[in-house]
């Protein structure tokens, strides 16, 4: 089959790779239909090797597709099924399963990051290819409804494997509610899903951050209500304090969680409020710091963190059934897997116009 | 008047000093008949000079006493009523009073601690005095219930001025739930707090971190079943791991709020748990540190901070009259007010079976 793979700083390329098997009763091969480029693939794109990511690395963990074959402890879902996969492998039994926080699963892994050892029954390799092995399927794998299994509805669910639910998480977490002022730190695809949450859990001002005009174009259609470009904290706050009535946001969504993104977000949050962190720029070693003196006195809370693997599809998909949410626009480009490689420098050079990528295996 | 007065570092006098009087028609004089020392007010008492405090500030926000006179427009509290009052003044009338926030009222300011210009309406002296003015009295004093206003029950009430309700505070800001597991660093009043709080809102599991072999005994008698006093993490980890099935602390209420303390309120907090930060020790230059790679893989969240005035009076009171709690036992001393310079000095010594000191303005 044709399976992306990482060989270097800012070298990935499309080949000929063996097909996955079933090598556990519980599994399942999936024949991917889309596949996403995601702002953490790129960090791999940039800096694997300090990873551990060797050459050869199969990457991808956004995906959606058919069922093509089933391990013979699988019950959940059948050859034909078409599906979603959670970004990351859970067992959906032990404690932190059962508490919702699939993230934490006893036998966790991530897809495309088989390189970091948390493997569970061998290396789970990316989703960016043909076809590819989904480990505890049965918990892994969520069918998808009925009415959203078209192949012209693959563009509003491929963003819930994980920028949606992973913006949707940090709204959650922070206790996102109706009425509320919601400000969201960066214009990336985990901004505009914190944006377009924001709108579908109620909050009525929703204020985007960002340095990309195409972008927060995008923001302004999915809900934002505000969108500020300045770089300067003391402009920021006025602007957010002026969208307000003078109070902050209730919640921020720092998509970024650097040191001037969570300076940012100290400026913008109202007394009483959450900041959800949901970047990941302290793993490059940009390490964010809390303002204690306002984090005491403020009663400023932090929250949020890795996606609790499919634990919100059921509401998302709901709510995109009802029409409430439709995150396609944050897909900006379609291209085939051949192309993959063009995809990869797109995001990493963050050209005009270009938000996310999505890939087609089928061509 | 006999009044406490910050003369300079480790100097604190009890002298004459003018009666307090009426000055806004909000304003009520309260007669002090229990004062408490905080530690916070160590925080004064060390290095006060760098707060901007000048020789004969009056300290101390933590007194409950009986109303001597109010203005005129005061309606809530007369003459001759047992009260307690908020540690801090408020209006009861802003969006942060009215959503339960009265740290971040827009007239807050805290008692003893007038040279900071968050003073209201003239400067806020401290009640650890025998007469203190009480501005904006309606919504900065309690009225005491019946049952709990005899002179045997002012033990009992007066950590709920502050300790109390601010361990209340960071568990409630926490989440903290029946069956749960509770981890508290540090074995001061606060900390015992956090661990009385516990028990009363049905923890299972508590643990004490400490270093005070008197303080972890009484925090076993307030409801700790478990004390550590090792300063290691990895030691600190297993014991607590091994007390709570190995999972870990639902809420970690951390009443330092220190590098050290904040990296052992990682090595105990469970997956998707919280740390409830109570602690001043960052106001003191010592900054913690959140584990971000902890905290983003493990979901692991940052609450707590300074306790919004009254606002858990009502439920506090209410078990301490039902005898759910009972606080009394974290004062350790109960001296007069003359001798308040002792209280000082046996606190900032961390003397051997000193917890908390009360004191008594009537001798």
């Amino acid at each position: 089959m044709r399976g992306l793979t990482f060989q270097g700083t800012h070298d990935v390329r499309v080949e000929d790779v063996p097909d996955p098997t079933i090598e556990h009763p519980g599994d399942a091969i999936v024949r991917v239909t889309l596949a996403g480029i995601c702002g953490s693939d790129l960090h791999i794109y940039n800096a694997g090797e300090a990873f551990g990511f060797a050459p050869g690395s199969r990457l991808g963990h956004e995906f959606i597709g058919t069922v093509e074959a089933v391990g013979p402890e699988v019950t959940g879902v059948a050859a034909g099924d078409r599906v979603m996969s959670s970004c990351s492998v859970a067992c959906g039994e032990c404690t932190w399963c059962r508490e919702g926080l699939a993230s934490s699963c006893v036998k966790w892994s991530l897809f495309g990051w088989a390189p970091r050892v948390w493997a569970h029954g061998g290396a789970v390799q990316g989703g960016q290819s043909e076809l590819v092995r989904v480990p505890l399927a049965d918990s892994t794998l969520h069918p998808m409804p009925e009415a959203l299994s078209g192949a012209d509805r693959e563009m509003s669910l491929l963003p819930l494997v994980d920028v949606m639910s992973t913006g949707w998480h940090g709204l959650t977490s922070a206790g996102a509610a109706p009425g509320q002022s919601v400000v969201v730190i960066g214009d990336g695809a985990v901004g505009l899903a914190g944006v377009h949450g924001a709108r579908a859990k109620g909050a009525e001002r929703i204020i985007c951050l960002g340095h990309h005009a195409d972008r927060l174009a995008t923001a302004t259609a999915l809900g934002a209500t505000l969108t500020i470009s300045s770089r300067d904290d003391d402009e920021i706050k006025e602007a957010v304090m002026e969208h307000t009535g003078g109070e902050g946001a209730h919640v921020v969504v720092d998509s970024i969680s650097g040191p001037g993104s969570m300076a940012s977000a100290h400026a913008c949050v109202r007394p009483g409020g959450t900041i959800a962190c949901l970047g990941m720029d302290h793993f490059m070693g940009k390490t964010p710091s809390v303002n204690w003196f306002d984090q005491f006195l403020r009663n400023i809370s932090v929250t949020g963190g890795l996606v609790p693997g499919k634990r919100y599809f059921p509401e998302l998909l709901a709510l995109v059934e009802s029409g409430t949410l439709d995150p396609a626009p944050m897909l900006s480009h379609t291209i085939t897997l051949d192309e993959a490689a063009d995809g990869y420098r797109l995001m990493a050079d963050r050209a005009e116009g270009v938000t996310k990528v999505a890939l087609r295996p089928a061509g």
